[in-house]
């Protein structure tokens, strides 16, 4: 864990991924879905330092792989084309077709080189691109009306209730840096599973192997530590594009201020996680799940996603029911050697387990700190300096009327 | 895999843990539950070999720490004692002081070695047993009413919806074996988790370390490839016990007619685990996941049980939606290496995917084939001999409502 002061690091007051210089974004319907906006792009006035990560889904979807082909030439990036409503996923040898023209079409329209675009698409399975709406969404482009980031955001949406942005801004080298992000999440549209996208840009000068770092190291503490139902999908991707606008010297593992900007690449990615959490499938709270005292970062990680993962943990939640006994329960599970009898667990401020015993509390005062919308479990396995944090939501019936009913 | 006929081991009818010769069982109300019965025994003519298996949960409870001492000193049990109601987990020190008791004054009243008894317990976590329920239940064990099978099975039970048994017989050196069955599971009582309980009794002559690794074998194959909701409690347990009362010659991997016991002792264990699966919190189907032509039978477990457990298969299935790449996006997430075009997938007889890409199918009967109680799901991953199969349950409304809401 970064121990970086984030006093310097201020957020963007309806900051998005184009408060950072010379990016611009924008969005348009081109006939996927039945009215929203569907097909979103962001584009840099110069080529960026880009890196990604990617699914560990075996059925890795076609764009996925363009897309890493794309960075793998030089690792930069200039331009991203998304388009929601289908996901092009198990699409076969037509979807990587697809997937390659898509690119070529937007990199001719904007007249920058093809390994400079990435792709993603997000939606249905199974269903061939409508290549012929995407070409025609491409060629409105020029459009001054479609250029608005909030577009975009709207844009890469699928069943998600809101959008999920922000931006943030601190000095490096004297130079102000911003950061920017965007995300869509814990939506789910038949007969697909829920697809996590986000994009962040920034204006920073990056060398690209030590953005590639940094990316995979925060991502280890913010994408991959939220869970709304444990599914992971085909499409899942992170791409951060940074463009060097603000003319800081590069930053890389040796700059003096690298950490400050890694806690700031942090940030982002962790509000953007939580954003995603939060509007997970019939949810109503947010919850977060600190676990400290772990002897390995490995292991505290592990326990805090197996606690936020179980179904009886949510359900509880929804319930506002201080049932430790579920917590308890999910940490001796977690397949992560512990020391049952020093385990402490609390509900917000609430201590409920003490040395692997119950400790008496006032049920009423627990039920009440539940029914609030961000909910914190707190657990100190006293036999280390690890710590981790995870991110979930309750389990309601919404969930199972959006996942099990929404064909009737 | 055993690839022993079934055809010589037949069920029987009302068959239970008394059809084997030698074993009687009862239950009692000792004022632990409101009004059910919640105190219950087995007992053997004789000392039998036994075996058992524990969950993994790291908070173990101390009843399992007493059978396990109980089955080390010599490898037998005349009688096993179960109450429901408290799970006497979390209890700490005084909780295994009073799984010593319990175990210590039903064998004076059996009038039995102490260590021939087990003792399990189910129910709230975190409260200590009540020892003078417990003590004047053990005290009603000569009154005759209280001697029946079907009585032990309703007092182990908690949210259980029903009892579940099943006693299958074969012949073996020409005596006829029985081989009995009586489990809980999937109930879940304020603060606490589900527990799966199961008892095996059997008149066979079995050498009791034989009977250890069949039993090991066996669980791999049923009890651990059956989930409800993905979490392990701290009381599991399985235990069986063979009394020798048929008079056969002992059993072990070296007799001619060793895999045929071993199939019958599956047989038994499957269908306490299904009855278990069916009978999940708010479930109105039970699923079947066949995984076959795996490289390894782990692989193919993995794969089985990842499907069985996600939120998003069970309730598309709660919602009798015939959705393909939800089962796919499982397979491709379980952590085991497949090659995603050579996939097949089917529900019940319907293709859905072949060589990793949709077929057309008739969705209605699709639908339709969901709408039974009884689901199965075909995967046929194209790379191996290995398979496995999995049992589970839909993800419903009253799911959410039992483990949320049963306190309003």
């Amino acid at each position: 864990m970064y121990t970086v002061s984030t006093q310097s690091i201020n957020v963007v007051k309806n900051g998005n991924i184009t408060t950072p210089l010379g990016f611009s974004a924008g969005g348009i319907h081109c006939g996927i879905k039945h009215k929203r906006l569907d097909l979103g792009w962001i584009y840099s006035e110069v080529p960026a330092a880009a890196a990604g990560v990617y699914t560990l889904n075996q059925f890795q979807a076609p764009p996925l792989k363009v897309t890493k082909e794309s960075i793998a030439v030089k690792n930069t990036l200039q331009a991203v084309l998304v388009n929601s409503g289908v996901a092009n996923a198990c699409t076969g040898d037509q979807g990587l077709t697809d997937a390659y023209e898509m690119r070529q079409q937007f990199a001719d329209e904007l007249g920058v080189l093809e390994e400079d675009v990435a792709v993603a698409s997000t939606g249905v399975i199974g269903v061939p691109l409508p290549m012929e709406k995407i070409k025609w969404g491409i060629n409105q482009y020029g459009d001054k009306k479609t250029q608005d980031p909030s577009r975009f955001e709207k844009a890469i949406l699928t069943t998600d209730t809101c959008i999920k942005n922000i931006a943030v801004q601190l000095v490096i080298d004297g130079k102000k840096i911003s950061i920017g992000g965007v995300a869509k999440g814990s939506g789910m549209i038949h007969p697909n599973m829920a697809t996590m996208l986000a994009f962040v840009t920034t204006d920073a000068n990056v060398n690209p192997i030590s953005l590639s770092n940094a990316l995979k190291s925060v991502t280890d503490r913010t994408y991959n530590m939220i869970t709304v139902d444990g599914d992971c999908s085909t499409n899942d991707m992170v791409l951060v594009l940074a463009n060097g606008k603000a003319e800081n010297n590069e930053l890389s593992e040796s700059h003096p201020q690298w950490k400050q900007f890694v806690k700031a690449l942090e940030m982002v990615s962790q509000s953007l996680a939580k954003q995603i959490a939060r509007d997970g499938e019939g949810a109503t709270k947010l919850v977060e799940v600190h676990v400290k005292g772990a002897a390995t970062e490995k292991g505290a990680r592990q326990i805090a996603k197996t606690i936020i993962s179980s179904n009886l943990v949510k359900t509880a939640i929804y319930g506002s029911d201080p049932n430790w006994g579920r917590i308890v329960c999910a940490i001796g599970y977690a397949e992560q050697p512990i020391q049952p009898d020093k385990v402490k667990v609390a509900i917000g401020n609430i201590s409920v387990v003490e040395n692997g015993l119950p400790m008496p509390f006032d049920e009423d005062e627990g039920t009440k700190y539940l029914e609030q919308e961000n909910i914190q479990i707190h657990v100190d396995l006293q036999q280390g300096d690890a710590q981790a944090t995870a991110w979930g939501c309750d389990l309601t019936y919404d969930y199972v009327k959006i996942n099990a009913s929404y064909r009737t």
